[in-house]
């Protein structure tokens, strides 16, 4: 596996890769690699002839009062994991070369980053718009791996490459789960062992509206209610919010008619957490 | 030359041009082709494999109050010109293709269009932006050819392709002007006989000021005075700025030290004009 430090050179890699004919598979992440990570890579190898994984602990994705700097970083941990697996090329820019200090462009998406996660991450998106955006003409990849997990993310994206022509396939691989449910985040690693236990109420209230939709329920309003009443008896959990929303705009529906997604943030202590469900 | 007006024949068309090794020169513009976009045609071809033009007056970069609708138009006059210069692709695309109805991306700079004609046009630049991105993405050009006489435009979208890590390489080339100096514009055409005469202020204004810093004028406040009180001369001129700037973040210089550009814009009647010089 090569590691690549400069924009140019991970440019004329790609550029070099494709004048060969061969098809490149892309996973952007933040680093400190888990499992729903490295079956992303996995989908990646499988899927295109080569392979690139970014690790870039995105600035502008962050707000100020949020964990930018204590965000977790292994960078020799993520390096054999990747080889390991075979990856090709890790891509780890340097955060003053993607942002000069005369940086000045942002990508926005204007209604659907100011839904569900960006009430309370209000520029959030923005953020994810623009580094994905960077990370795309750098790569030139023929297809961009993310995971469901980040399901808004997932919308948006799709939608801004959409929008703004951008020739690269996105393709969504499923949530990866501890054996006890738990979807996999890099924030996981916060959690005390008493709020590792109390996070189970995010998984299992998903469950619990599948099941409910399942079993033939079709008011959103009852389904919310049941969820919110499984949250609550939750001491050290605070709801966010929970979401049953159209995947193409986002919009919340009121009746149950799939494709519907179920999605929800929900604070474990001072640790936010989020996972959903889609239902096709 | 082919006509193309479908955005995904025209990714395909690029991508088999490249595939073969093919370099592409693109010129973007908004039709009603004068001899500045036929230069920069001529220059597309010369300094690439094959050239593609596109003609679409985007909708996202005209004010409610500007003439988005009666911008003028004439579709087999621009045809018939791209044929005789040789060009390979006129690309025109349909408006609701360009921008359904479900619309959400949009790329911005953040101060770099607040300054100059952002002032009088505060969601022009956000328009051109994302236009020009769009069009890099569907045309997947290696250079981009556009005229000075938008210097703004010029310095904001080579921000923007340095900013977005876009690998295009942007190609400014020099402003055509008619026999008595006026810089050729499509707006041109809505100029009366006596305001066409009253137009030459903006290009007297600009020789002035070239000439004064050769003589060794150093100070911008006397140079922007002498030009406005030349544009106050003249009864159907009115001024709405003068721009002595730097040309990487386009802020204002006091003291002259090449490079910088001058650039202004004026009312002649209600129809709105710019010109400008670089001096290197």
């Amino acid at each position: 596996m090569i590691v690549i430090k400069d924009i140019q050179e991970m440019q004329q890699w790609s550029t070099a890769r494709k004048k060969e004919g061969k098809t490149i598979g892309f996973v952007p992440t933040m680093g400190y690699l888990h499992s729903g990570h490295l079956s992303l890579v996995k989908a990646a190898r499988s899927k295109s002839d080569v392979s690139v994984v970014s690790s870039f602990v995105n600035p502008t994705q962050f707000a100020p009062n949020e964990d930018y700097d204590r965000y977790p970083r292994d960078f020799d941990r993520d390096k054999n994991l990747l080889e390991t697996l075979g990856n090709d090329v890790l891509f780890f820019p340097d955060r003053n070369a993607m942002y000069p200090l005369d940086y000045e462009t942002f990508v926005v998406t204007e209604k659907m980053a100011t839904l569900w996660e960006g009430k309370t991450r209000p520029t959030h998106f923005r953020g994810v718009c623009t580094v994905v955006t960077k990370l795309m003409m750098i790569v030139q990849p023929d297809k961009m791996h993310m995971g469901q997990k980040d399901i808004q993310q997932c919308a948006i994206l799709r939608r801004m490459i959409i929008d703004l022509n951008i020739p690269v396939e996105l393709v969504i691989e499923p949530i990866i789960r501890e054996i006890d449910g738990l979807a996999m985040s890099s924030r996981n690693v916060y959690l005390n062992p008493e709020e590792r236990k109390a996070a189970l109420v995010l998984s299992h209230s998903i469950f619990l509206a599948e099941q409910l939709i399942q079993q033939g329920e079709k008011d959103a309003q009852v389904i919310i209610a049941k969820m919110k009443s499984l949250i609550e008896s939750e001491p050290l959990a605070r709801l966010d919010y929970i979401a049953l929303m159209n995947m193409d705009n986002l919009e919340p529906v009121s009746v149950i008619k799939s494709p519907l997604a179920i999605a929800l943030a929900v604070y474990i202590g001072i640790i936010r957490l989020i996972d959903n469900v889609i239902i096709r």
